[in-house]
This record gives structure tokens, sequence and C-alpha cells, in this order.
């Protein structure tokens, strides 16, 4: 049975997250729906993370196994063809080895957050940022993002909910810049942990304010205790932007 | 009487156009409402330009006179709070002259339009551009971009309803440009047509495709006639991003 990896984006905005709920529509779910619809079957979506409520993507991978052959662009314009009534569309189609998995064969993730930092209220970045009034300093969410790099225990940083066995991840590049009143948080890892970017996020924002002092992101590594970070900065400011293979 | 400037950011899919009408709500209602609301007196909003149903602000201009003195950040705040339930921002507020005109005292108009160049369906930007599948070649189109440059008669670009008194404009700066599947046209000039910035677009993206040979932008502006230029690009592509003064 040929396997296929698709390459989605999405608006999180109306979903309840990438996996399937009893509350509402899921990002999965829509695309078993799509899939059945043109293929006349039940086929199963693999993802290669869990995005939640209002979290986007802009290369979020999943793969499935479908009883037909098909060329990756009919594919891809049969599911997008199905979608057409949701934010979801598969920007690539591709034949995979039987082998490939999104998630367990994934060598890195990026992630982005959005911040824009002014008084007035968003007009077209509305669920598509998360707005900060109050000034924020960049350098100074940079020296804390720093103290990030690398192989952590980062327990401080993860949801009671999180299933990972292990707390400890490496983070390979953190980088905050600046682009007029746009703040971009973009990170790199092999994988993450549940909430673990909007938690980092949120504790980051903390320092660009002047609550917090820098070194105090060591401390919060070394406590693993969850109430010792930030809150979790809002869903919307968050896109899954690559999964690279 | 003092007189202020108000700087505009808006999502323009809701509304009927900046210009009050009386099929449904336009900006330049729900401003005058919000001054309303807070004034508790009829506030007449006086803009820079038109924009049509669906086009987009980043940097409108509007002014306006008020009986009452307010410091320019009491100003903002108070209609930003009226307007909260709108996709519009006051992003500045400024005391100006009592000379000063939002619409006659500009000296240059930027707008921006945005093309997403791809097969796939569009999902975070959907109503924010325009989207088209087939291949563009950007450096054509700017070819014929530059042919639109300086003074000419615009009136093959000129919407049939365009109330101008002349239809020669001059056209200071005009780029085309790709950043991985978005394309930008950015246009600078003292004043636009009715519909100008779109029907330049619609006939651009006829070169890009290969339907028109760049030499044609020359023979539509000597025709001076509507119906030489291509359709109309969709408004949703449009922002209006910046007038000076």
């Amino acid at each position: 049975m040929p396997r296929y990896k698709l390459t989605l984006e999405y608006d999180g905005t109306e979903f309840v997250g990438w996996q399937w709920q009893a509350n509402g529509l899921s990002i999965q779910q829509a695309l078993e729906d799509a899939l059945e619809s043109f293929s006349g079957e039940f086929i199963r979506v693999h993802g290669a993370g869990r995005t939640d409520s209002g979290v986007h993507a802009l290369g979020q991978v999943c793969h499935i196994d479908i009883n037909k052959e098909f060329t990756n662009n009919r594919l891809k314009e049969a599911i997008n063809s199905k979608l057409s009534h949701h934010k979801i569309a598969v920007l690539a189609a591709e034949k995979v080895a039987p082998n490939f998995h999104s998630r367990r064969s994934a060598i890195k993730r990026t992630y982005e957050y959005h911040i824009i930092n002014r008084r007035a209220p968003l007009t077209i970045d509305v669920k598509r940022a998360w707005r900060i009034s109050r000034a924020l300093n960049v350098p100074a969410m940079q020296g804390g993002a720093s103290r990030l790099l690398g192989q952590h225990d980062f327990s401080s940083f993860r949801a009671s909910s999180c299933q990972a066995r292990s707390p400890v991840r490496t983070i390979e590049s953190f980088t905050v810049i600046r682009r007029g009143e746009k703040i971009y948080f973009t990170v790199k890892s092999r994988s993450f942990l549940h909430h673990q970017m909007r938690a980092m996020v949120g504790t980051l924002v903390l320092i660009g304010d002047g609550s917090r002092e820098e070194t105090h992101i060591t401390d919060i590594l070394n406590a693993r205790d969850r109430q010792y970070a930030g809150p979790n900065a809002p869903p919307w400011g968050l896109y899954l932007t690559t999964v690279n293979y």
C-alpha cells in the first residue's frame, strides 16, 4: 500500500487543534473527512506533531497510506478540492518509502512565534499574532533565549498534560529579532514538549518587559517545575513552520 | 476648533469600503460612530483617499475637527476603545494646523498589491492576497510596470465611475518583486485614479502569464480607453500603506 507525505498549511483559529477531539473539529479530522470523501475509505492521518487550538502551520507534515496509486499532483489536488470550505491546504504531496514516518522520521522542527509590540489593537493580524502594549527589550529576550540553547531538562516549560517520556530536549537555535513593530521568535529543535514554545515565549516576555532578569532563565531550568516559568503565550501567535527529514 | 490627523489600519474585508454607503457599514461610518459615541457629537471624518470594499489599509490617514482639546494619546486610546468590535485601529493621532487637509495636503500615496503565486488554496492569507496558480514572470511584469512610470494619461486604467477631473497622473516608482511564492507590487504617486492600482496589476498579470507582451502597456496607455487594459485585480490583495505630507 503506497505511503504519501503531505505538507500542510492551516489557519488554526477555527479548529480544536491538530488532534481529534470530541468537542469540535480538528485539522486531523477535517483531513480524514476530505480523504474519505474522495477515496471512499477511511484513511488515518499521522501528523509530525500536535498543534494546539489556534496554533497555525506553514509546513506541518503528515503521512497517509492509500490503497490506490496517485500521482503526487493528482493526490494534492484531490484533497484540496475536498478541503475548500476549510482553511487547510495541502502544499505538497509526495510518495515516500513505506518506512517513512511523519513523526518518528523527523530530525528537526521549526516553530515561529509572532508578537506585535504596539498599543493599537490588531486588525489584519487578529488571531495571527500576540499584541503586547508594553515596551519589550529584544536584546534582553535574546539573552534569555540563548540560555535555553543546547540540551536541558525542560520540565519547567512543559504542560502537565505532556505525554513525552523524557523532559530532556535539545534546542539547536533560538533567535529573537525585531522588524518594526513585529518581534519574531524562531526555534529549531528535533522535537518539542507540549506547550514548550508557548511557555518559553511567555517567560521571555517577562524578561523583555523588565519583570525578570536574563539569569532567571537558568534558575527556572534548574527548578524543573512548571510553576517557575512564565504563563503560556497565547496560541494564535504560534506557527509550525517546517519539519525536516 | 482643534484639528487632528489620524493614521489608520484596517482589514477591509467586512466593510463596504472607505466611504459612507447605504448598503452596509463603511470605515468612515464606523469611525464617525466611534467618535460620536465618546464625544457625544457628530464629527465628520475626512479621508486621504477612498478604498474599495475589501481593500486594506496599513496607513490610511484622515482628519477630524473636535470641539474639545485632547492629548494625542488620549484621543487615540478613546477612539480605539470605541472601535474594539471592528477591525479598524488608530495607530497615531496628532494635533495639526487648521489648514492641514488629509486629502489635499497629501504629497504622495503608496499602495502595495500582494499576489500569492501557487496552486494550493490560501488559508492564513484568505482575503489578504490574490492567489494565482499559473506561473508568473516577474521580470516581464517589472518591464511592463516600468512603462507606466512618469506622467501619463491613465484613462485606460480608470473606472468609468472615477470622479477625478483629469486622467493624468504621475507614477514616481513601481516595483514588482518576488519573495518565495509572494509577489509584491509597490507603487508611489501623488494620487491615483479610481481602480487605477487594480487595473494596472490586473494588466501586468496578463504580461506575467505570457498572454501579452511588455510593449502592450504602451499601446494600452495610448488607447486611452478602459477596455484595452486587463480586468481589475480583486480588492483583497490591495493595501494602502502610506500617505505622505
